[in-house]
């Protein structure tokens, strides 16, 4: 008899919304982030041992959509992801993602991923983890301007690895800062809500910018930033998108991920193409100094980079066992005879 | 109450490796062969319109692993794919490989596809479709040298596409060769298993070179090539890896799917940049003379191009609701308010 059930090798473990949500619940949202955390810097202490590129954007008037593969030569992961600004309006999200891990020495996956939800813990995780080097000591209050569906991973994620104590939310549209506050009330967070950008960075250590529009906007300009602080730039991610007025640029120490796509993407386009920044990665390992004096300016623009999504990938990896949230698909073809894939389509005639 | 059942828009069609076959069975392999040629022709006269770029390799010691992503301005699709030649050996796949398909506007997903078969299917329509358009009038008989996995497809679409009636079997292991022509005993097709490649190819009208080592192989010398034939060149298709002898090259017409990634990858990484091809879409249009004469030895230095995988895609959407073999996966977080991802996790704490 012929056994028409797929074989093991066939089969690639699947982690669907509802599996991410079951995960974040056994593990805890605030102990998951600095666990992301974690894997995520252990991967920038070997960057040099990762094979980089500029992510794969196709762009449209609408939004973007972008693959973002990398590997550390024993594991390949990438992430498909997109960003279309009015999506929200109609009842879509801005950013949704997957993503795949598979095995270099045959190519085989091994995990697919839903990455909407890991996408904004790992987005979290990297701008606190940015801030754990780069923020002024003994930051307490962040302010943030922008609380779409990133803004509560941020303000969790900072609470856990920063020791932020209040943030001070807005948003162009009220009901976002609402929503924001009322799913942060049992944090531990004080949460203060207020009704301007101005406001909202008053007196605090760190500002979190992180809207969603396609422009060159200026959601922070320049005499809204005292000395000292730390800016998390999060929404200026692609061209013609930025959040920062230059004139905070210039007088900033910038750090980066990936500089050929952050002189692209981030808010550096800006600038000129030689303007000094340095490293993330340089920074965490002590090749290149971190924040230069009390009164320095930092800038933490982000874009994401597709390490930062394999380390939250391989570290979704590491939970399946432990968890068991996960779903097998049939998603390799696996014939007995691995020469004989014709074979195995056609004696399978009449029988599934 | 909290409906936490995810609604449609997080949900996303899957075709298994199982549901895939189902399809081919539902369709007749033939005529679905048939069918996505049609596709990839389609798709092949509207060659301008589509958004190009050479695939993202990720090259190792032992093999490859690729994202081919494109896209029409509707929908956007990109297939991963590995080729490890040592697999096989190893009881894995040679190549692998599934595809995902999303709508431009929004950037969501619409398909998720395996890929192992489908791409079997689509390489062997492509070769037959340029044969359609590069064969000698007449052409009824094919010597195929590798019987490996893309063996019988390419038999099969060639039985169809291109009305061939007999075929000729080489592979360096007479196993490969048994295994093919036993799959094709019931196809219709005379089949002749040869004991050298020199046999394969005596008096026929068209060649397949189907071999999967990753070397420069010569699995056809000039001498073996008479004026007059087509020659279908499969196996070379990444750097250092091509299967014509390069004095073949230089007396052929040579017809390639996209110049930019076939410099690289296909038989023509060993000539000049400038020596002249002529792209298959523009004999497909009228726009480029195909055959020039009777005794013109024409090649199709074929590596595969993501608009056949694109047409591919599009194919399988397309039989989704006629033939229902497909399973919805939870793939796209969808909270009621789409800013209120953070939420949407928390309130599924012990509830899921």
């Amino acid at each position: 008899m012929i056994n028409l059930q797929p074989s093991s090798l066939a089969m690639v473990p699947f982690v669907s919304v509802q599996d991410m949500m079951r995960i974040v619940h056994s593990i805890g949202m605030s102990q998951m982030i600095t666990e992301i955390c974690n894997y995520i810097e252990a991967d920038f202490r070997r960057w040099p041992s990762f094979d980089k590129t500029p992510r794969v954007a196709a762009h449209s008037t609408e939004g973007v959509i972008e693959l973002m593969p990398t590997s550390d030569g024993e594991y390949y992961g990438f992430k498909y992801v997109n960003g279309h600004p009015a999506n929200m309006a109609r009842g879509f999200q801005t950013v949704t993602a997957f993503g795949v891990l598979a095995k270099v020495v045959n190519g085989y996956p091994v995990l697919v991923s839903e990455m909407t939800i890991l996408t904004a813990l790992r987005t979290a995780a990297t701008s606190a983890l940015a801030a754990k080097y780069l923020a002024p000591e003994g930051a307490r209050t962040m302010g943030m301007i922008g609380n779409g569906a990133q803004c509560e991973f941020q303000a969790i994620a900072f609470q856990e690895i920063v020791g932020i104590t209040t943030v001070r939310l807005y948003d162009i549209d009220p009901q976002a800062t609402i929503k924001a506050a009322k799913n942060l009330e049992n944090s531990g967070l004080k949460v203060v809500i207020c009704d301007s950008a101005e406001a909202a960075v008053t007196g605090v250590d760190i500002i979190t910018t992180c809207t969603a529009d396609k422009q060159n906007a200026t959601v922070l300009t320049d005499n809204m930033v005292g000395s000292g602080i730390h800016i998390n730039a999060i929404g200026g991610d692609c061209p013609g998108k930025t959040e920062l007025h230059h004139d905070i640029l210039l007088r900033a120490g910038i750090f980066v991920e990936y500089p050929p796509q952050t002189r692209v993407e981030g808010e550096i386009q800006t600038l000129d193409e030689d303007h000094p920044i340095t490293e993330l990665w340089q920074v965490i390992t002590g090749k290149s100094q971190g924040r230069s004096s009390e009164s320095q300016i930092t800038v933490f623009d982000s874009v994401g980079f597709a390490t930062e999504d394999f380390s939250a990938l391989r570290y979704v990896h590491d939970q399946l066992e432990k968890t068991g949230h996960y779903l097998d698909l049939d998603l390799v073809a696996d014939p007995n005879d691995p020469r004989d894939l014709f074979g195995m389509v056609e004696r399978a005639k009449g029988l599934i």
